[in-house]
């Protein structure tokens, strides 16, 4: 692959990102097509029924895809994303893994393993991108 | 359809989703297998490249689709969520309308369009739910 | 749109595809963005429980989907495509309508409702499309 | 798990699905949560531009997704397949391998990744299935 972004350039870059920052997700390492986030659990990641809200879990799975795709070497902007809800999460943290299921000249798609506290696996996500022209840069 | 749920009702059911109220989601108004949310958007809302993050997009988009199915007088936990990327989001605020596709005795399923401030459909969202059987109460 | 093809002309090329031609896939008619098809139901269409087969009512919907994509003058090719099962398909045959969601100069949407013999929805189908700079030609 | 079936079980059950027979796929082997599916490809499968025609990417997949929920020992039925077309198909043959996401007493998700006669994945599958209370026979 052309030029790979290193895993501290990649965490430099995702800590401007000002949403995953405001729910507490934090990028863990990213690179060579995969990466690692996480987010600690607080009473405001919970929705009316006292369960994980659906959109922590995708925005958490969906930092991940991002930086998995970004550390191809050029800048890549969502197209689709798909989430399953497998089980209710439990424990104090969640934990989303990325590996590239295929990364081409325009697209790329990802799958994302969403695992709660107690190492169950909760939810699953695909993503695709469209990757520009553009090389990624700081 | 069984038990209806006022849109008042709904909307104070809502209030105490702890993560939509955090991200600064409102529901408009719900009843009848529809419902509209309403975002103003903020910088922290934002990704690193300046662009309304997809968690937002989908936090917004899920928001309605819980509020539209759990209209219809029974408990319903999403178990798959799609979300298409179509243009980037322009202007102060996002709006989400959820209608019915599809209402069963177990699955239910809805469309969400999410519209920006210069009235552009920017993303659609597929819900999947499966319904409980438990009435919908307070 | 840039120059529109033809009902007649998407009704042509159409019955080049060998694979729908040989599920007895018909295309009743195609143009600006919006496409209708139908087929007539046999035995060979059912699975080993007597339903009809989820890749019929993929592949008819997906028709449809490809006949509205190309009606807007380019080679556009399915990136992703997705399909909600919502009841058991009754009565001889199904019809698809496809509708536009969105298309841009890069990527296109569209949504395609499945109806059985009875007139009921029985599956949702949402397709992506990546559109080519090459002009649409027989 | 309950009773789970065996692999010639399966397939016997599998060669009673008439749509799969008369596209030519061929159940190699189920059991355990995973499958295999083959199908050797001629040219009524394959579309106007010529290439293999998306539903019989689908078909393929979805046979082999069939077969590994229902080797679970439950009758199933799927509720929402999507699939990822990732690059053209070459060489004579496809080959679908269905792995298990996870498996819950109402709800199971599978991912299935399609390769080509040189190897490569060409698309990506997956499919969520409803689990019936019915225990699966013959």
């Amino acid at each position: 692959m052309e030029d790979e972004i290193t895993s501290e350039a990649l965490k430099a870059f995702f800590r401007k990102d000002l949403f995953a920052n405001f729910v507490g997700i934090e990028l863990v390492e990213a690179g060579g097509g995969r990466s690692t986030a996480r987010l600690t659990l607080h009473d405001h990641h919970r929705n009316g029924l006292g369960m994980v809200q659906g959109g922590v879990l995708f925005t958490l799975a969906d930092l991940a895809f991002a930086a998995a795709v970004n550390s191809r070497g050029r800048t890549a902007v969502a197209i689709h994303c798909s989430i399953a809800y497998l089980k209710a999460a439990q424990g104090e943290f969640l934990r989303a893994e990325a590996r590239e299921v295929f990364c081409g000249p325009k697209i790329a798609s990802y799958t994302i393993q969403i695992t709660d506290g107690t190492g169950d696996v909760v939810s699953q996500f695909e993503g695709m991108a469209y990757r520009k022209k553009e090389r990624w840069s700081l």
